[in-house]
């Protein structure tokens, strides 16, 4: 009897080690992590039509700054180094710039490189739809002639509280300086 | 007995299928997480004054951009579209702009609708009393008419490294463009 | 029998009762989480040499927005409150202009303070080396009088993805309005 309940004793201690060891691994702060399975996926278009001094009907961003000399109306030649524009462009769910818009993307990006097209960006995504409501703050560089270029998500509110990922940008259309229309996949990584 | 010992051993196989299933059942990384209870919470006002020319000595902010044509000490019309400003404002704990300060707001904001007034934000609080020391960075869209408006905490440093939350901001006190107070309720929900 | 079989069993429940105190401890947010240890620290330089008039050919920024009144070429007395300066700069691994540069700086920031120099910072490390592929975006304030400062990360793509975490900066060489090296100690906490 003492031998068999030895048996289940040790079974328990040996269980107590196995747990102690199970529950170490369970590190929420390791070194590196896995990266968690994306929370959300979002796919939208923003459309930006920029001011040229006849379209301020329909332009929905205009250059606010520049370097020594420019004039507001007309992006810079030099890769358009130093354009700095804020926008108000609407964001739809597909690639339609006549399409009912779900939100719109507020911010600005500037150029800022003298020997290509790039770009940073800086903007918000206030969507207000059936489907979501909340904003989406992104940050970044925005090298534009690549075909695919990603972009950090800095914040959430409302549905997105505290979101947090990257969106994933190509440049779905561009029309000379007056129109583009950017295709924006995001994919969050933290939901609450 | 080797009846009563086997269900001792069940009663331990049991409890380790139980275990293994609340182990698994933690799970830093789920699609949606819980969403934590707050960790701080701070409400402090801070005070902008808008240079236009004439209040060099006690402006606290400053047209440096705007639209082809702008005068930089007169906000545009047209809902100030396009109008960016730079500003470096006391933040105080009552509504009360000759209060002591506890830190400075440092950052820029500009309007960016052409038909409501509403801004994007990028600012940081730089904290400096016996009771904070360090900073909080803002971003995001600002849809100043609505009464309450959530941005995002996009980062933190000293005493609020790697804040993350959002700030509920609501227009304390609006005068003409020379003068505005906005009440900064700051949720921390995750905090160091 | 019965009595040592009771007592095995008493230590399963103990146990039992241990294993919930366990679990219910670890607790991925709880009000005030412990600091993780780093998981990545990087220590870079970049150099900014500002447009002037007279240096096109090997200026990586130039003001693009100030005060009314002012020429782009120039940085404005009063401690270049409301200067605005959009860069690429190169980056450099040890405090040399002419190193191979690992990636490219960009971003702005601008002046904000009447009294003394304080800018406002917001910027994206583009690495691409052997050793880094991706982006660390960066925004604060900086108190550039101060020997270190710190910001925050906000963001991160690639190798960098969702990084989160603070940097150290200091002014490695300054020269003027015509250059100024900037040494970034960047300390990441969360890595994937």
């Amino acid at each position: 009897m003492a031998i068999w309940n030895g048996r289940v004793l040790n079974l328990c201690i040996l269980w107590l080690l196995v747990s102690i060891v199970l529950l170490n691994g369970i590190d929420c702060h390791s070194r590196k992590k896995k990266l968690p399975k994306p929370c959300r996926n979002l796919v939208l278009y923003f459309h930006d039509i920029i001011y040229n001094g006849k379209n301020a009907g329909n332009a929905t961003s205009t250059l606010v700054a520049a370097p020594q000399g420019a004039n507001l109306t007309i992006m810079t030649g030099n890769y358009h180094f130093g354009d700095l524009s804020v926008f108000d462009d609407p964001i739809t769910v597909d690639n339609n710039l006549h399409s009912p818009p779900v939100g719109r993307a507020q911010g600005f990006y500037f150029y800022d490189m003298k020997n290509t097209f790039s770009a940073w960006l800086g903007f918000t995504f206030v969507l207000n739809s059936t489907d979501y409501k909340g904003t989406i703050t992104f940050g970044g560089a925005d090298p534009i002639l690549a075909k695919y270029r990603d972009i950090s998500v800095v914040g959430g509110t409302g549905d997105f509280l505290m979101a947090r990922g990257i969106a994933t940008i190509d440049t779905d259309a561009y029309e000379g300086d007056v129109y583009f229309r950017l295709r924006v996949n995001i994919t969050l990584y933290e939901c609450y």
